[in-house]
């Protein structure tokens, strides 16, 4: 856009990072922030800059955090005994939603060969200490169900294969509200195989 | 959201002010800038701090830049002739991508007397003495097509009666494309009453 100046321009460009946010969006925030909320992207700009400062990984489950635990982590109310191990923070916010009780361990990615990303970049083996040492009773495998996340969920059974400790994944089948005439075929077979017996 | 850390919660609480984003989008949004892209998210901030500190209003036609004059008032190639009154920055690009090539003159607004915004608001004597030392052939009032644009572009059409300065407003009508059927009564009735002859 020649009739932005080059600064203006240069927003425009720094806010297209953003995911879901293209060259039009962009200029439509770039313009927002300067002409109607300076205020806000004043305190925009602060908090980001502390929050990129600042956060962290939680010193026991890994998620993202400016303290040396995470608010899950250090509350003691929570049950020890499950453990959910999920790839990315923003899954251990949806399964807060579930209402369930126990801890996570985030992974932060699954094992991918052709990425590099082997199980000491998952930080696998703070979870195999964390869960030896601190008697964890179930471990529930929460990974995408995709080619890398079931890949990445065998591998953790394996690792506590005769461990005395019980490993599970998460159901996989037809969603609720879901029709079965428009589910993949993948999906399907999941639900078929992992039928459950109704008496 | 309890299981997110307090400086955490505090950026997806700002993100938030961002036109669009609700409170879900926000927390997408933060998880992203603090997990795969810290990289961009420190350029942003570098950024939008710079331009909110630098970028302030052209001495000329008020648009947003950091510079005393905007690039398009700065182009000596533009026709200075002709002078397109508009409310905001964002139609000022819209109007340039229909290869207008005079120049413009930025509101920040419109007259409202609820909202106790006046002529000084929105700078009308700068447009003025503009109009008048700079000898401007056409003024095209490029006001929105509600009561306030509209309000607003008589206060400036009644502005230079009389100056030897002509005054002219965008037309009004069904837009190219759109249906006859599905267009809304005021719009045909503007349609109607600015019928050309065709012959």
């Amino acid at each position: 856009m020649a009739s932005l100046s080059p600064l203006i321009n240069e927003l425009v460009q720094a806010l297209t990072i953003l995911p879901g946010v293209g060259p039009k969006s962009a200029q439509r925030l770039a313009l927002y922030l300067l002409e109607k909320d300076k205020a806000g992207a004043a305190s925009l700009v602060a908090t980001l800059s502390e929050a990129l400062d600042k956060v962290g990984h939680c010193q026991q489950c890994r998620n993202l955090t400016e303290t040396e635990f995470c608010p899950v982590c250090d509350d003691a109310k929570r049950n020890d005994d499950q453990l959910c191990v999920v790839e990315t923070p923003a899954e251990v916010l949806a399964i807060e939603q579930t209402g369930f009780k126990g801890r996570y361990f985030v992974l932060f990615g699954r094992l991918s060969p052709i990425e590099g990303i082997g199980p000491d970049a998952l930080g696998l083996d703070k979870l195999k200490s964390w869960v030896l040492e601190k008697n964890v009773q179930e471990i529930i495998l929460a990974t995408n169900p995709t080619v890398e996340g079931e890949a990445t969920a065998q591998y953790i059974q394996q690792m506590f294969a005769g461990k005395n400790v019980d490993v599970s994944r998460i159901a996989h089948g037809v969603p609720l509200g879901g029709e079965l005439e428009y589910v993949d075929g993948g999906t399907l077979a999941h639900a078929l195989a992992g039928r459950k017996s109704v008496y």
